[in-house]
């Protein structure tokens, strides 16, 4: 029969256990710090109507939604992130949670990109967000959990880029050209790329050059975060709700003694329009060059295109697939091929029952243990215990059964331990996994 | 504007935090135990090529896959399970992959079906194989981790009915009609559902009443599962390499005393036409209407779709919704509603930063701690903490702040501790917790 080539889709991934194994290292990390903040995980359906998912209108995004018919005929579509079917869950479920209710979602989500720029069609996300509290407090605990969570993960040396939308709004209002905001946004968030030149002449086609450099004024830190707050406030028009909500939480990250992590940087202004407060973006300062990896901000209006509660919030994203390229190009990965900690040989026909009650043995003794599940040459063994980087083996042949014994071989040391009782050896093993 | 419903799609689900919290646990202590036998994770993606997934035939499943045209035109489809995926996986990374190559992978899977009888068309798989090795050694680890598994999951009380297709199928190639086997496997597959007498008059369809009176006789079990495998191979036309092995992973169960768990049954086939070798499902004792929750075997040749390399393996699947919803009709389940163990409450506006600074203290003692976000009514905090069954909450005003204490609150038991240091208030978390 002809076969079928084994390919796999451009931009979807297989993962081999060393990858698999680091990227649920890293998702377990991450969930644990979480959860010891108080966020709860949920999940949500692939799948759902792409009226749900798209709304009524015809955005950029909308093109990449992997989107069609399924047999009863739905108009449906794979999520292509985690934000909106967060939003449609809380307007479905909102008796059932009670507020403010903090969730974290990982998981994956799906976009016909384009994949020549590195980016991938099918990816992770990792979304946490308190909804129903508008307070200093929630948008500080994001931020606090941000840097926790680089901590956990080894990455400590990172600064979170804060602002608030409130504000740079208020400016463009000052200036009167708040009708053109998303446009303006747009373009200031291309800053770093682009250049300050190439921001102002693209700025200078939708309002004044005046306007435009004030803008381009205003977005520029000055010497400490609290500087530049007293900067940004001036140029909008002075103090307001919004700049004490910057203090508020500026004063918050000072108690905490956390300013080392932390500038305010007006240039923050995240592209996407349903953000309304405080926004924030995590650059690795051992590698800028790669982008924020962790960015988020406040909305006032979570599931505004599903039901009339308002449902305040403030959240962020961990690009996921972004970090684990950075653990790896920084060195901060785990190579971890397996979880085994000792490999019993398989040296006697007759005593394969035995080597699987060994096993259970080590098991019980909170040791991760397998059977080699066929008498092969030796080296055969040892190349299996290699390619799963085991540590330990144990050798029980036929005399050694016979004496009630075992022995145990430190398989990178080449060291050898004879004629141990199962007790000993267990102690042996225990002490040098424990090392 | 007017407003859209947050509907989802039939055969699909929500997963409030409850939910979630209980799926994540039930699958951490199912890949604890994987790993622990040296079993690693890998991953595949949700979407392949159709060609990939459905072959070039057109069976059952295909009409229940979730197949369409991507935006480049491309055929493609959502997996529908965990296995044809892998065996691609194993003829595309062939090079990558040491043998024996021992795999588990839990995720979702996608199938139209018809949701009527309970079923989800969003639903997990949690599938386990060893591949690349032909051993009795082999076939019985499955077994035993099914068994650990169980227990694990606190279902001990399950027994595991096995079997071997070798043997079966000798029979039917005793009575000449092989060439009807597929139908044959599916008629016996029936037995508990439609009782003896339907078999015999389905199977009397394809053969004579003969053969159907003796292959009903060959399905029955007899006194002890030794005894049943003599009548096996006596059926069968005495002993052969087939009845050797069950007769060899017998031997096992009993060297690890495992008898109590095991029983070869000869009405197990598996409907599957894959299986060549031994064969295992799973029952509850306590809840046996509800079908096998493991169920699995042995195959020759797991991705001759694709490669001409025999790749034969051994595996089992667990049916992880069925399972769910039994150890919750068990009341086995856990209804946690978070993790968090300190919820510290807003007394004080002006004390935001240093309750922040307080959980944090708490959170490295190992203690998950959340702040409550604004200053409201202190029921509507105790409606907080109860909604997330966080057992103790820390207060501290205005007056502890200044005197440098804090008061610690059992919510349960509603008993108080007042004017401890920070250092006597984790001692005391830490020793309520660990009860």
């Amino acid at each position: 029969m002809a076969k079928i080539e084994p390919k796999i889709l451009k931009g979807f991934r297989d993962f081999l256990p060393v990858k698999e194994i680091e990227r649920k290292r890293i998702i377990s990390i991450l969930e644990q710090k979480f959860e010891s903040f108080g966020f709860v995980p949920i999940d949500t359906p692939v799948l759902e109507y792409t009226e749900v998912l798209l709304g009524k209108g015809g955005g950029e995004t909308d093109k990449q939604v992997y989107r069609f018919n399924d047999n009863g005929g739905r108009d449906v579509s794979m999520r292509f992130d985690l934000t909106v079917p967060f939003a449609r869950y809380m307007a479905k479920n909102r008796s059932d949670l009670h507020l403010p209710f903090k969730r974290y979602h990982i998981n994956k989500v799906w976009r016909g990109e384009n994949t020549q720029r590195g980016r991938y069609r099918e990816f992770m996300q990792c979304d946490f967000d308190i909804v129903g509290i508008d307070s200093p407090s929630a948008d500080f605990e994001i931020l606090m959990m941000m840097r926790d969570s680089m901590t956990a993960l080894k990455v400590s040396d990172v600064t979170v880029h804060f602002s608030h939308r409130g504000i740079f709004n208020r400016l463009l209002g000052k200036l009167d050209i708040a009708k053109n905001s998303v446009e303006i946004l747009r373009i200031v968030d291309k800053l770093a790329k682009i250049g300050e030149d190439e921001v102002i002449r693209l700025l200078a086609e939708l309002t004044t050059e005046d306007n435009a450099r004030e803008i381009v004024e205003f977005i520029k830190p000055a010497g400490s975060s609290l500087e530049t707050l007293e900067k940004m406030e001036t140029a909008a028009g002075g103090a307001d709700e919004d700049s004490e909500r910057l203090r508020t939480v500026f004063g918050y990250i000072k108690e905490n003694e956390m300013e080392d992590f932390f500038k305010l940087d007006p240039s923050i202004t995240r592209g996407l329009d349903y953000y309304t407060g405080i926004v924030y973006e995590t650059f690795l300062n051992e590698l800028p060059g790669i982008g924020s990896v962790c960015s988020g901000g406040r909305y006032n209006n979570l599931a505004n295109l599903y039901t009339k509660e308002e449902l305040p919030g403030v959240g962020a994203s961990i690009g996921l697939d972004r970090l684990i390229a950075a653990l790896e190009e920084l060195g901060r990965s785990s190579d971890k091929k397996s979880f085994t900690d000792l490999l019993i040989l398989a040296m006697d026909e007759k005593l394969f029952g035995h080597y699987h009650k060994l096993s259970s043995v080590f098991r019980k003794a909170g040791i991760n243990c397998e059977v080699y599940h066929m008498k092969k040459k030796i080296n055969a063994q040892f190349k299996f215990a290699e390619a799963k980087s085991i540590p330990y083996a144990l050798v029980c042949g036929e005399e050694e059964f016979d004496k009630g014994v075992v022995n145990l071989k430190d398989l990178t040391e080449r060291e050898n331990w004879n004629d141990l009782t199962l007790e000993e050896a267990i102690g042996k093993v225990k002490a040098l996994i424990s090392k």
